[in-house]
This record gives C-alpha cells, sequence and structure tokens, in this order.
C-alpha cells in the first residue's frame, strides 16, 4: 500500500476527501442546509430561524509567534476570526466555547491574559463565551474556538450564490495584514541576530515599532466586520454571496467562484490597499499588490451584490466595489493599471499543506 | 512580578479563574442557563426547547499514544467522549464540528482512517458531521470536537439538583478503561524493550491480546450511554442530578456533590467492577478498585433519582444503585467490605496539570 502526502492534495484536497467520509451522517439530519464548504455550517432551528456554526484552530508556530503576539492581543483575534465566518454568512454571533492545550511551563497568568483578550473581544461583539475545555500539552500552545450564530432564512447568505453580472465588493482595506507580519519578523530576525551574537538587545520595539503601528494592529488585533452585518440588516441588504477575506482576496474569491459556479474580473486601480502597508511595501521593496491578494488575515468582507441594488451601499464609504462577476468561461481575471488582464487561478493563497 | 504554575492550583482552580474572566460575556445573553461549570453549556431556544453545547480537545501524547491506538478506533473515541458529555445533560446529540492540527508528515490516508471511525461512530449516535477546520501542527496530532444536542426544560439534567436522600446510580461497569490502558502500556513496553535491545519484535501482538480483548475494547472503544438517555426519555425518567464517568466515578462523584451542595455515601460492595478489568487487576498484582474510583474513561453516567422513583429503574440490569446522597456536612464516603468508612475526599481523580 502506498501513501499519500498531505502536501500532495493540498488543504482543499484533504477537505474534498473527507467531505466525503462524513457525507453517510447527514441524511439522517433533514435539518441540515449547509455542510462542509462554506465559512459556517447552516441548520434550520424553526421556519423563521437558521443557526450556523463554525470552529478554528490556532497552534503555535503555525498560525502565531508567542515571540511577536501578546497573549490578550492573541486571545482578541482568536474571537475575531470566528465572529468573521458568522458574519460571512451574514449573521449575528451567539456563544463561544473555547479549548485550551497548554504547555505544562505556562504561568496561569499567562493563560488569564489570553482569556482577558478573549473576554473583552467577545463583549464587544455582544457574544457569551459559554463554556469550553482545558488540557496540558506535550508541545506548542493550540486553541480551538468554535462558535454559534443566528440569521434567518431570508438574510443567509452563502458561497454560492453569485450570478454573473453582481458587483464584487469589499469591506476596509487589504495588505495591512501582510505588512504588519512583514515588520514583526524583521523585528524577530534582529532580535534572534542579537541575541545569537550575545550583543544585548537594547532596541525599544515598542517605541521603534510606534511608526509601524497601524499595520501590526491589522495583524494582531483584526476586527471582525459585523459592522458591516448589522448595515446590511438594518437596510435590508442581502448580498447574493459572501465570503470573509482569510487567505487574500485572490484565493477568497475563487472560493466564492468555485461554490457559485461563475467566474469574475476585479479591478487593480480599485482594490483598497491599506495606506500604510503601501508605504511599509516601498521601504521593504516589495510588491503591495501581492500583500492584498494573496497576503491573508485582513478578515474583511468579500461579497457579491446584484447591480439594481448597487445604489444601496452609496453611502458607506467602507465598502469598494472592486469588479464583477462573469460567466464561468472567463475565468477569474485581475484587470491591471495598464489595462492588461491576468489570471488569478494561479495565484497562491494560504495552504497550510504546501508551505 | 510572580507567575504561578499552574500545577499549582490545578485543573479545576485554573477553570474556575478562567470562569471569573468570561463572566462580563455571559450578561447580554439572557438564554443561557448554564455556562462553564457542568457536561455542556446549556440555552435555552424557545419555550420548550433547549440547546446543550459541549468541546473536547484531545492531544498526542497526553490523550492518546498513536503506538497503541489504530486511528480509526482514536475518531470513534473523539465524538464518544463528547456524546457522553451531551447525553450527561439527558440530552441527544444532533451536530459535531471537527478541527484538526496535523503534523506534516502525516499520510492523507491515516486522516482518513481518523474520519472513517469518527463518521461510523457519529451514524451509530445519529450524529451529523457538519463541517470543520484543518490546519498543520509543528508538534503532535490535536482533535477537538465540539457537538450541540438537544433537550426540553423538563428533561433537563444538571450536576447540581442532587438532594439528601436521592440514589446514586451508575450504568454499565466500572475500571474497564483503565485495565485496558495498562495492558496496552506493558505491551508497549515490551515493545520498546525489543526494539531498544535490538531483538526484533517477534510477539503476535493481537493474539495475544485476545484475551484482554474487552477491557482494551473498553479503553479504545468506549461508547456513549446514549441507550440510558433513551431509557430515560421512554419511560418519563428525569434524574435529579448526572455527570459522565470521565475521570473515576470518586471524582465525578465530588463534582456532583459539590455542585449539589450535599455529601453522599457509597458501598464498595455495590460498584459494578468489570468483571475483565477484575481478573487483570489480579494478575498485575493491581487494585481493581482504585481503577474504579479513580481510573476515568469509563464514559459511564453517574446519575441520582429520587427514592420515590426506584421503582422506575427496576427493569433496568444496566443500572446498579450503589449508595445515596447525604448532607453536606456527611462528606462523601465511601463504606467498603468490612463495614469501614473512608472519605473519598482525598482520592484523586484525573487532573491534566497535576499528573
Amino acid at each position: 500500500m502506498s501513501y499519500k502526502a498531505i502536501s500532495d492534495i493540498g488543504e482543499f484536497g484533504l477537505i474534498d476527501r473527507l467531505s466525503k467520509l462524513v457525507e453517510p451522517t447527514l441524511s439522517e439530519v433533514p435539518s441540515l442546509l449547509k455542510g462542509i464548504g462554506d465559512d459556517c455550517a447552516v441548520w434550520r432551528l424553526s421556519e423563521t430561524s437558521l443557526q450556523v456554526a463554525t470552529t478554528d484552530l490556532l497552534a503555535e508556530q503555525v498560525h502565531f509567534d508567542l515571540l511577536t503576539t501578546p497573549l490578550g492581543h492573541l486571545g482578541s483575534k482568536c474571537i475575531s476570526v470566528n465572529v468573521s465566518d458568522i458574519c460571512a454568512m451574514n449573521a449575528l454571533p451567539d456563544y463561544a466555547l473555547v479549548s485550551l492545550a497548554i504547555p505544562n511551563p505556562f504561568p496561569v497568568e499567562m493563560i488569564e491574559e489570553l482569556y482577558r483578550g478573549m473576554s473583552h473581544a467577545a463583549s464587544g461583539y455582544g457574544l457569551a463565551i459559554a463554556g469550553g475545555d482545558t488540557s496540558a500539552s506535550r508541545s506548542g500552545l493550540v486553541i480551538t474556538i468554535s462558535m454559534t450564530g443566528r440569521t434567518t432564512p431570508e438574510r443567509l447568505c452563502m458561497r454560492s450564490g453569485a450570478q454573473p453580472g453582481d458587483l464584487v465588493c469589499v469591506t476596509g482595506t487589504l495588505g495591512g495584514s501582510a505588512a504588519g507580519l512583514k515588520v514583526l519578523m524583521r523585528e524577530k530576525n534582529i532580535m534572534i541576530d542579537h541575541i545569537s551574537s550575545n550583543e544585548p538587545y537594547s532596541r525599544d520595539l515598542m517605541a521603534d515599532l510606534q511608526e509601524y503601528g497601524e499595520a501590526i494592529r491589522h495583524h494582531l488585533l483584526p476586527a471582525a466586520r459585523l459592522d458591516t452585518v448589522r448595515f446590511f440588516h438594518e437596510n435590508g441588504i442581502t448580498p447574493s454571496a459572501m465570503i470573509d477575506v482569510s487567505d487574500g482576496i485572490g484565493s477568497d474569491l475563487r472560493h466564492l467562484c468555485s461554490s457559485s459556479g461563475t467566474g469574475a474580473t476585479i479591478y487593480e486601480s480599485r482594490i483598497p490597499i491599506n495606506p500604510k502597508a503601501r508605504e511599509i511595501a516601498e521601504e521593504l521593496q516589495e510588491d503591495v499588490i501581492t500583500w492584498a491578494l494573496a497576503g491573508g488575515e485582513d478578515y474583511e468582507l468579500l461579497f457579491t451584490l446584484p447591480q439594481e441594488l448597487a445604489g444601496s451601499i452609496d453611502g458607506n464609504r467602507d465598502i469598494s466595489v472592486i469588479g464583477e462577476i462573469t460567466e464561468k468561461e472567463t475565468g477569474i481575471l485581475l484587470t491591471d493599471m495598464y489595462g492588461m488582464t491576468v489570471s488569478l487561478g494561479d495565484l497562491g493563497g494560504f495552504d497550510h499543506f504546501r508551505r
């Protein structure tokens, strides 16, 4: 018998295979509307009420580095990335459960700091942390959050509802999180160089990082766009499809189009680049468009809207229309500043098992 | 600033501290009936319907050893331990989400085997695996399952409802899981001795373990007592308090009594010792009562029942009455075979951070 490495099929190939294995469990549950394959699972609670549920696991050295991540920030981020998945369904968060695997020399006060960050973020989102599980870990810190939320059949947005002609929209700005991560990584390397050369680490990290504060905040303390979901609800707007920007809009737009069976064209000139990310990219001589398309972790909302609803978002300065949905055959394209068109099909997003 | 090690306050001391930190998040959610401190969190979905939710994290080298645990069995066990928490609320399981942190050299086929075990167990419980998250791990395999279930206000059992005079009951037999684990650990040590002495490992493990099969199955493939919950529902029985036996009945009875504000007396002669565990304990010259009281992982249900309902369980041969609830001041006592009474207060249960 020969074995296949996960890196051969990638994260999304693995998810496809695992989906098939759990299919038999779904047959007895008629209230399930969506299982694996969207930001949340969705099931019916009653005629007028749907429940959505999501889970995210964050592992030390894979998702975060304790050298550059204050624990309070990490706690807040763990909550926000799950709320972001709830938001992507056009739903509001209700309850969270928190599972921790804790390396044994970890002091109580550090776990409390992590929880203070989670609790503060949860309060801001109107979310209750209702339970959890704590365990020892023989290796790094692992944090798993699972979360439920609520919406209605009329408001529910899935990845699969986009139609050719719909506008492609995104909230906020992109690339900020990638820029913040680059600055933190540079600082970490300087720190390690100092330590390995036995020189004292004399830089005042905080003072030095002040000018990069906004980008670092985007990376360490992303906020879920619950404000956008509330704006949709207050104005009776239901996007035709939605996904949160966790892997980078290149990859996330591919997921949305693949679920909807469409193509899309977006315009480089309309992508809302984070201004601080642009400055940092110039300083580091890196390509800010790549950060915006493939950097990931911006936790903005990418959604599509029928053309006739274009007027409904006019008043919201925080939403940019960056392109339109096309027929599947057209593919997923980026038109650059010079009017040249390139395929976004090959541009990587984040894949845990391919890096 | 001085730091406190988690081992100084133990798992339950840590949970107490973390509960206080999440309290502020609960104030805006009037539908929450129970947060941290029971087998599940509980909230109201409607007048007549409650939702319960639980999460369990299993980490390699802490909860399982891949040398002695087939992955299909492990998948099944992960589902069962969560269903067991749902059962402890007198509820039925609905949906599960599965988060995996996978070490990179792990082949796809092994993850599929794990999922096959989960899927098979879920189908048996009428549970749908509705979603999840997969990620790389820089260290061992970590599996987190979260699960929701449903019950009614009339049926809900919490740890806190026991009253002096109630009967203390337990399902099935105890000590089987601890016995199975001892046999597997012995086998593993023999294997390691052979390998380190460069001798070929010639024992036919499976043939050799046949006679211990039942105990090993108790450890590797525990079944949640959904059958008992269905028996309660069909016969209109609602225990006054319930908990699942995950840490050993010594420790789990303490949790139940502490939540209910009572004491309890149980009788050694009435504890349903697993017959195979008794044989193995004799062979290994260990104390089978300690396995039953503190071995853990039997995943039976420990519950209390008002005296007047004693007749309602008469027909169920799988339920043993092992003692009664007393006033708090009496403490938690075990009366042994010779009529001597010892306190169960000091007998350890499983604590991740104290071992």
